[in-house]
């Protein structure tokens, strides 16, 4: 059977993907008495003189809303919030298995930037954390923005910090293959959507020397016409020596490109002009910037895609199910760029100097220790970084999560 | 160990009540093929293409939201959205456990209408219906009101009418012991909030000859000053020779009181002067209107309370979870007169007349038949009364319920 035909009847078996279930028993009327009036009662009452006790005596701690406008779901584009409803699903899915996290899925029957940051505001008190998705470039820049400014729980955009992060993690790895030391090399990010974006933050926080960016028009300069907000931003801090031209004229020389834009945007041609032993991140999803045979036969070095069936998947659940984790243990009230360069060296660190290879510079998606490790390394952070509200034994959190 | 204490425990140690979990397999990259990308665009596009399938392929048709403000939470009043978490959660627990309905709790940090309002249609996509939940009176009338007119997917205020079919199903079987007619009958009704209304109104819809209803002033009556919108939609349909006085005069003969007040309301000399084998359902929460025996002593026949550890428990949970899961089966676009009817009859109809005494006049909250039976004859009057959106087996509904 193909997998159209099998994903279709997974989803329709079950009628979706996800449950709510019961974590108390309720078999007899002292039960009831207890989980439901009049013994509900108590939390509540406690709750109300001491509101940190939410956190106590209900499920916020750990539950995260996905939240979607339906506006890029996936490669699918604007399809709407319901109809990106099983990618939500699955997304919550993904969370309680590789990171312990409840969530659920919140698709919003508006795609107005004012209307959504309104809305999550309202629905916060059950959540312990906001997870956006597949909210399109650039109304998610603004959503993350003003939602990270007016709550005190923790927000992340992971179509943006998810992909940077794992990004990050493989470039260091890739870069200890390679022998470059991150703070000289220049990276070429095909893409200034919400992917590329952060992923040229994060890059640039994690010290690398220089990143340009390619939009669909070339390169992205100061100076550039008709620039948007976030594109006009990405100019004042990429592109040190301010070229002009195509992606072709930017790849000269440089030693890793990543793409997030789509099929066709590089060529072989344009690879074989990169610096000696290149990095070839081609995110493109279900077809890549450019095939890995055709980009080794190029001369890249070390060659990473968006897909299961060729070595170094970067994907994103090696991110977000731990960093919300490691979030929410503390309590954090955000997750900041030291939580996501930690997130990076969690992930890039499980890799030992005698296992890295060309076809191995990231751990699989299924390696347990990647959430566990990614979770402790962040709650770490947190702490570190005055974001964390409570202190937790990050060593006891990751030997639970490994068991 | 006391209540208080132990109910605390439960919630701490498991850190609240509910878990959202996976319904389908996610132990190797095949599964993640499936449930995730690539082939979660599949669903995704087959919503898009036809909406309704949202129905088929995500788990929106039986999932519910467990809305409040926190208004009106128990009898702790306007505790906040917050602080009343630990209801919804268990109410939550509940819908699930009785009606195999997942419900998952929206704490709303707003108790503006509008607002409610346009938050809850906002988040609609992800739900196949709407439980409203202690949401003071008289907004909440207006709430729930907009959002039955504004959205496709049934909404339903538990707090009113959960208490009104249960209140009519202990009518039906209480009218039976007593040998009345319920079209003979003359109701009080202590208390005009949520409850008050609706019980009035689902009262007069089955049948019952006349109402009169009370609030803290006496009885409403046309033409009594400032009463508000709702009181004075009461007083329109209630009170047929539009008796002016107190809770005292108006009970003078009556057949039935139905305290949804509080303590102290009515008493002893109040009930002695009901008409004949009255009937008393005082509902108030821990501490009745009136206790039983004094209700006994005072010539009452059938006597029922919202209390576990008295007979004849007037108890929501009766209704709501086999409600919903009755409408959600057919896809009903409405919970209509005519399903709160069906319930009440549904949930009556299980004591035999031969096991019909005045200390069993309904049945217990853990009677497995409830449920089923309510799921079944609600469904069946939607499909008669045309809200429902598909057609189903009602039978195999009901016996797959109480397997």
């Amino acid at each position: 059977m193909d997998l159209t035909k099998e994903a279709l009847e997974l989803h329709a078996k079950n009628k979706g993907k996800i449950e709510v279930i019961s974590k108390v028993p309720l078999k007899d009327a002292k039960d009831l008495s207890l989980a439901y009036t009049p013994g509900v009662a108590e939390p509540c009452k406690k709750i109300k003189e001491n509101p940190d006790l939410i956190y106590e005596y209900t499920a916020k701690g750990r539950m995260i809303a996905v939240v979607t406008d339906g506006s890029a779901v996936l490669g699918l584009g604007n399809i709407g919030a319901a109809a990106g409803m099983p990618v939500m699903e699955g997304k919550a899915v993904l969370f309680k298995n590789f990171g312990g996290v409840d969530a659920f899925p919140i698709c919003l029957a508006t795609q107005d930037v004012d209307e959504i940051v309104e809305t999550v505001k309202r629905i916060a008190p059950t959540f312990g954390g906001i997870n956006l998705e597949d909210i399109s470039a650039p109304r998610c820049f603004e959503v993350e923005k003003r939602l990270k400014q007016e709550l005190d729980i923790p927000v992340f955009h992971d179509d943006q910090h998810g992909t940077a992060v794992v990004v990050l993690a493989a470039a260091i790895n890739a870069l200890k293959i390679v022998n470059k030391d991150i703070k000289d090399v220049k990276v070429v990010i095909s893409g200034a959507g919400a992917a590329g974006v952060a992923i040229t933050k994060l890059l640039l926080s994690a010290g690398v020397a220089d990143v340009i960016v390619c939009d669909s028009k070339g390169v992205i300069y100061r100076g550039r016409e008709n620039l948007n907000e976030s594109k006009q931003e990405l100019a004042n801090v990429t592109n040190k020596e301010n070229i002009k031209g195509t992606i072709a004229d930017s790849l000269k020389g440089s030693d890793i490109f990543v793409g997030v834009s789509g099929p066709g945007t590089v060529t072989k041609e344009m690879i074989e002009k990169m610096g000696k032993d290149a990095i070839v991140f081609a995110l493109a999803n279900p077809v890549p910037e450019i095939y890995p045979d055709e980009a080794k036969a190029a001369g890249a070095k070390v060659i990473g895609t968006g897909r299961s069936d060729f070595p170094n998947q970067i994907n994103n659940v090696l991110a977000f199910p731990g960093i919300f984790r490691g979030a929410l243990e503390v309590r954090a009230s955000d997750i900041n760029e030291e939580m996501k360069i930690a997130a990076a060296h969690a992930i890039a660190s499980l890799i030992s100097p005698d296992e890295l290879s060309p076809d191995y510079c990231i751990p699989g998606a299924f390696d347990k220790r990647v959430a566990a490790n990614v979770a402790y390394e962040v709650a770490k952070a947190a702490m570190n970084s005055k974001v964390a509200r409570v202190e937790i034994d990050a060593e006891k959190l990751k030997e639970l999560m490994l068991k």
